[in-house]
């Protein structure tokens, strides 16, 4: 079934705005058996977005729109849509409901804008917007499909997720796609696709495997078209798992704090974290996964050598002897902040992220982490290299995957 | 002059790789004058990418492409442009000895995959790839113009700038694009569009406004094409200023970490947090902006009850009486953080970020924020709602805006 995701917005067409949505769409649908045959991207003009529908439905049975169903007067899909389909706009009672309770939750006075939001056109099938005000809109015609969504992406993504993808599902019968994934850690893409090289060879034909790289982590993903490929699929992930062992953390996608979360709850564990310069990054990552207080007691930042020294204990001789971006440091952080907020894991870290910054011979990306497992401690150094985001980032997930490989199954 | 900007590669159709190259142009262009009328993304593929070109200049003066001009079989534009323009390929000798000396310079063996690069379309002009193999191909039909260029970022981005926008911008007059930003919170953006209602009808033909909505606080951007526009934006920026004066937070569109950075080091400051429902997100965002130690001492992130009263001295009576989620508990946090910590301004944050959780009357989305600047105190209460993650997105966004408000300028 072909699909063309067509995102509207003149923040995409200025660069100002990266189209994460385009991209986030495609990889769920490939992943659920659609063909993407275009992506494309048009300004808040109904001549373009009229124009962009018209050669999307020469090429495809179903378009997903994005973007440009707010409230307000530069979003003109919503009218743009009624005069492709000739129909317009009528009131409905549900999607003012919908907005209503919104409204009363957040604690707010439902405005005129917004109640304009209730209208839609007539000849649409409504499905509710579980997040927010601007209702998804389902057109059908001459056997085709076309889906207007909102462009804020968490709206888009629950729309996406809980209704549109199983209603497409439900509505074209899709080969089934069959996927399996496992993450790693401690090896570049290039060196995995060496050793992998011979497997991707002799893998069976309408197999294939595909390299998600992260920070910190790749995922590989082995995937094939139709369920009568289930057993060889797990032959193949047996194999794929024996050349890797080195470096396999886990099965599936999960992200690192839900793979860790889910080992310390089993396990009746309990984390704190002592962070210089992931700078709160990493408790963040573990308190993004609900009822992350089941676990996590909570973190001290050092940022300021003073705190390393008031809070968490460290000894001011051996951060002079050994500098702060040491073994001895990250190890006496993370023994202290294990005390000082009650847990029995903690994971310490400290380095230079830059922009500025390091010392000689520990340049910019040099970072040492240790983590606490009972009465285990691991430490073990880094080089994150980078820009600063990403070394922030690629940081927090080497900490969190440090100590998922300490605990173990 | 009117562009469409088509990125070439089935990596961007299964969702692999989200696509910067687009957004990247779209931002040069526009700064240079240049009108962006849509971004299309087609895998690789003869027939799709025809289609492509034949829609992009109905719709464009200038079509530039970017992908599958490399060495290997996927790679087709070369072949496909060669039959659009009904040309064939021939050897360049030029091209030839660019990718003769790049070679040459990585102490590499010329193979045959990269000797096919030298052969280019007979009726394109070339511009040398000065950072690869790959050679640029420009060609003219009929007024109208197309670049193929390599879809490797950094070859695509030395072309841009050092023969590709030169050559347009001899070759084209084009208009100055003219934009201000400012930055709003407190408002939603329904209730902001009704206030800007007049004025957005009253705006000067040419001039449009958008709305950038984040999590916590949004953007307005007025924009304009010609410099000749330039004294009436000022007129106009000061006039929207006046309207939403409330809840003006500053202009540009800085992110909320940057605004803060620049206030507190400007005026000497030194910032640390005390955080619970947001789990070291304030801190996280704060310290990704660079230099973030000149200013800010670090973090108790206090997510068992008990790191609150050890910690940061919070009183077990205060927190039996008011709750966890209360002005009291956050004041006393504000302030105990900024003398543990050794810091003159603090963020305190406690709330109910979900999905489980919440007290009667006190459901999940209520947040506590207390902010000190100096010897000041300020706290708010906040309905986040919506889901954990933006739940907690949007409440260290407000945080940190409370602040920057309370500084102010």
């Amino acid at each position: 079934m072909k699909v063309e995701i067509i995102t509207i917005g003149d923040e995409l067409l200025i660069g100002q705005v990266i189209d994460t949505n385009a991209t986030w769409i495609a990889n769920q649908l490939t992943q659920h058996g659609f063909e993407i045959v275009a992506i494309s991207s048009v300004g808040d003009c109904s001549e373009y977005i009229i124009k962009a529908i018209d050669v999307g439905f020469e090429r495809a049975d179903i378009l997903l729109l994005t973007g440009g169903i707010g409230p307000t007067n530069d979003d003109i899909t919503k009218h743009t849509l009624c005069q492709y389909f000739h129909t317009a706009l009528e009131l409905n009672d549900e999607v003012l409901k919908n907005i209503e309770s919104i409204f009363l939750k957040r604690n707010l006075q439902l405005n005129k804008l917004t109640h304009k939001q209730a209208y839609v056109p007539a000849n649409s099938n409504i499905i509710q917007n579980r997040e927010g005000t601007a209702p998804i809109l389902w057109f059908e015609k001459d056997e085709k499909l076309l889906v207007s969504m909102p462009g804020v992406p968490f709206e888009m993504k629950t729309a996406m997720d809980k209704d549109i993808i199983p209603l497409l599902e439900k509505r074209f019968h899709v080969n089934e796609y069959v996927s399996r994934s496992c993450i790693l850690t401690g090896i570049t893409e290039s060196e995995l696709a060496s050793k992998l090289a011979d497997f991707e060879l002799l893998l069976p034909s309408g197999f294939s495997l595909a390299y998600l790289p992260s920070l910190g982590y790749i995922i590989l993903r082995l995937s094939v078209w139709g369920e009568e490929h289930l057993k060889e699929m797990k032959l193949q992930m047996r194999k794929l798992k024996h050349i890797v062992k080195e470096y396999y953390v886990s099965k599936g996608s999960k992200l690192p704090e839900e793979i860790l979360s889910g080992k310390l709850q089993k396990k009746g564990l309990t984390l704190s974290t002592a962070e210089s310069c992931t700078g709160g990054h990493v408790a963040h990552k573990v308190t993004l996964v609900p009822n992350a207080s089941k676990f996590f007691t909570g973190s001290i930042v050092s940022y300021a050598n003073s705190v390393k020294e008031q809070l968490l204990s460290v000894d001011i001789n051996t951060i002079e002897l050994y500098g702060v971006v040491s073994k001895d440091v990250v190890e006496q952080m993370a023994t202290n902040v294990a005390v000082a907020l009650n847990s029995n894991c903690s994971i310490a870290v400290s380095g230079y992220m830059g922009p500025n910054g390091g010392q000689k011979g520990e340049p910019v990306g040099t970072v040492w982490i240790a983590t606490k497992y009972n009465e285990e401690i691991l430490s073990l150094k880094y080089n994150v290299g980078r820009s600063r985001k990403q070394n922030i980032e690629r940081t927090a997930n080497l900490a969190l995957l440090q100590l998922i490989k300490m605990i173990g199954k």
